[in-house]
């Protein structure tokens, strides 16, 4: 074994010690039994899977793809999201059942990174997917289940962004006439680089009036009203499509009750290529970056050759737990130190107390070397010794 | 793409839909309150680790680890255990708690497998490891709290065969003279080939008593009558301490209460390389292979420059799941399906009844392809639909 990775880690890779897993543990318990009562299904799917399905289909940059090869050459990839293995399963082992599906999923999702101290490599995600219905409804039901579980998991201060990739693309496409040059700018959206894009935008050859439509793009963020102003900027076929798309939302989340927790963002572009319509990202008051994101895809399943529209969003624990800022404390718990002649004794109290719902360390006073460094991790400390009766010294 | 992976998943690799997820998980949380209370604490690791510490200490059949190069050149494994992932946490980032540390896990845990059809490349796996503690009370908690654990799982009928494997080496070294004829003898006994082993015996130019004492390991499989009739195949220094280390274990046993699940099993040798004491394995009624093991390895620690004597156990949970040989039935759901115009009078109907814990699934009559079909699925369907009332067809 060299030496040099001892006790190490590969880049991006983390231990979760006891305090933080039950932390992120009750957070996700709370968050799983509110998703579960708006009967969503929970399935599970591997880790590994066939970079020709679902590695290709994910969109994920292929350089954070981890990437291998199985015994029979095939390249295999640890799952970079878990849209796209639904969709799979939605396609396949699921085919027999009827649309629109809701599916709900809690598992780590993996993303290679080329140097420590940034990003995880790995992480806990939590979401939805409801697959096979075409509705503002659906839409609206995705970010309002996503709302009640951010609540259910106790975050207070958070909102919602909301945009529509499809009016984006009409505006920039309307502007600058070819999908490569709208890609371009595109790209400064999703990398959030408002100023590169000012200065893009005025380096291109346009008229005052186009440039003026571009820039006002990076302004349509806020509440209902900015779907007029969008209106304004651009109105062909796919715009209005969109902004009659996000009317219809609107009114669906006004019927919830969550508007408050809303911002339409017609800037808002996100990384998974296959977004076809209503984008989201939920934004904790602490942090800078998204801890929850999702949309439509209405092109995904189809290629798995079961064509259907579809819409979903996935929680990162994680950045979550950061969002909540609290760490949970251990448990109580007991410790019950025995000999050996009386250990028979100390299993039995250990049994009626554990039955009494107490967490309770049994432990042979034989098997510690230091008592007392040892037992100051306890609430309670009861000694079956010896002859002497067990008593507590706390 | 190519075609013929569509829907193709990596060999051994399996989804899991909502009602078998359903049962894995309710048995999964049984066990990890049962584990809890015993004051062990949940911890996790990451799904990559480097070849050189975890692959190689896990002694695993380097055929059967899932191998990476990460960007920087170095070979990662996927854990293909957990016992040598928690031995690193234990080494490092544990490593100012005092021991005794008691840990538990629930994970996935990964290994390669040649063809379809068999084993499963990927399965969930729970236990736990009491690090830093030799004495024979901590061999007995964690069989205890195995045998616990299943039956709070809800297993009824099942036994734990117990171990030595410092007796086996003994007594074979003892017959054969070097460890190289030693190593052929526990290979069979490893790949539970008695026939093969009595062959082998047979084969070898031993004295008759030599042959005997060999062949009356098989027989050595009982209750604790089997202590004494051991001890008169080979009682030198390691022997001896291999059947004090088991006297001690069962009288542990006997003070959990829990011999009567306990079958003494002198010919048990585990595959695992690092195991240097008491072994065990779990068997319910219904299966041929143990659905869960462990035991005592008291080297491992000082791989990661931390010596300490431990013991654990892993259950294997879809394993555990076919013992009890049930299937969870789906949960009960209700449909609440509206028209646009009562959407808002749905969602509030949706919001009262999910307050009161049932699971609500609302769907928009707009995005359901075929609604007799579909809503067949729910144990009760309500429609708010136009101007009727909402009345219950179920």
């Amino acid at each position: 074994m060299s030496q040099p990775f001892m006790f190490e880690k590969p880049i991006g890779m983390r231990d979760t010690l006891p305090a933080y897993y039950q932390t992120k543990r009750s957070v996700r318990d709370q968050m799983e039994e509110e998703i579960g009562s708006w009967g969503y299904l929970p399935i599970e799917t591997p880790a590994l899977e066939y970079y020709d399905t679902v590695g290709h289909a994910s969109a994920i940059l292929d350089q954070q793809l981890f990437k291998l090869l199985d015994q029979q050459g095939n390249t295999l990839v640890l799952r970079p999201d878990m849209t796209a293995p639904i969709a799979r399963v939605a396609a396949s082992s699921l085919k027999d059942h009827t649309f629109p599906l809701r599916l709900s999923y809690h598992t780590n999702v993996f993303r290679a990174q080329q140097r420590e101290g940034g990003r995880p490599a790995e992480f806990e995600q939590m979401g939805v997917e409801l697959v096979g219905d075409d509705t503002a409804s659906a839409d609206g039901e995705v970010i309002a289940l996503m709302i009640d579980a951010l609540k259910a998991a106790g975050l207070k201060d958070f909102q919602i962004a909301v945009g529509h990739i499809g009016y984006v693309n009409a505006l920039l496409l309307d502007v600058v006439g070819n999908e490569e040059r709208a890609g371009t700018l595109r790209r400064f959206l999703y990398e959030k680089n408002y100023v590169g894009f000012k200065h893009h935008v005025e380096s291109l050859d346009l008229s005052s009036i186009d440039e003026k439509r571009l820039l006002g793009l990076l302004k349509l963020r806020g509440g209902s009203e900015k779907l007029n102003e969008a209106e304004e900027l651009v109105y062909n076929g796919d715009a209005a499509k969109a902004l009659d798309n996000l009317r219809q939302l609107w009114d669906v989340l006004e019927g919830y009750g969550v508007t408050e927790h809303i911002k339409l963002d017609f800037n808002l572009v996100m990384h998974m290529s296959y977004y076809t319509g209503v984008v989201f990202e939920g934004y904790g008051s602490r942090l800078g970056f998204p801890l929850s994101s999702g949309g439509r895809y209405d092109e995904l399943l189809q290629k798995f050759n079961r064509p259907a529209q579809a819409t979903g969003f996935g929680i990162r624990l994680d950045l979550l737990v950061e969002a909540l800022g609290q760490t949970k404390q251990q448990p109580q718990q007991t410790c019950i130190l025995f000999s050996k002649e009386r250990r028979k004794e100390a299993i039995e109290e250990a049994k009626q107390q554990r039955e009494q719902g107490k967490r309770v360390v049994l432990q042979d006073l034989q098997g510690v070397g230091n008592v007392d460094e040892w037992s100051g991790a306890f609430s309670e400390v009861l000694s079956f010794i010896n002859n002497k009766k067990g008593d507590s010294n706390e």
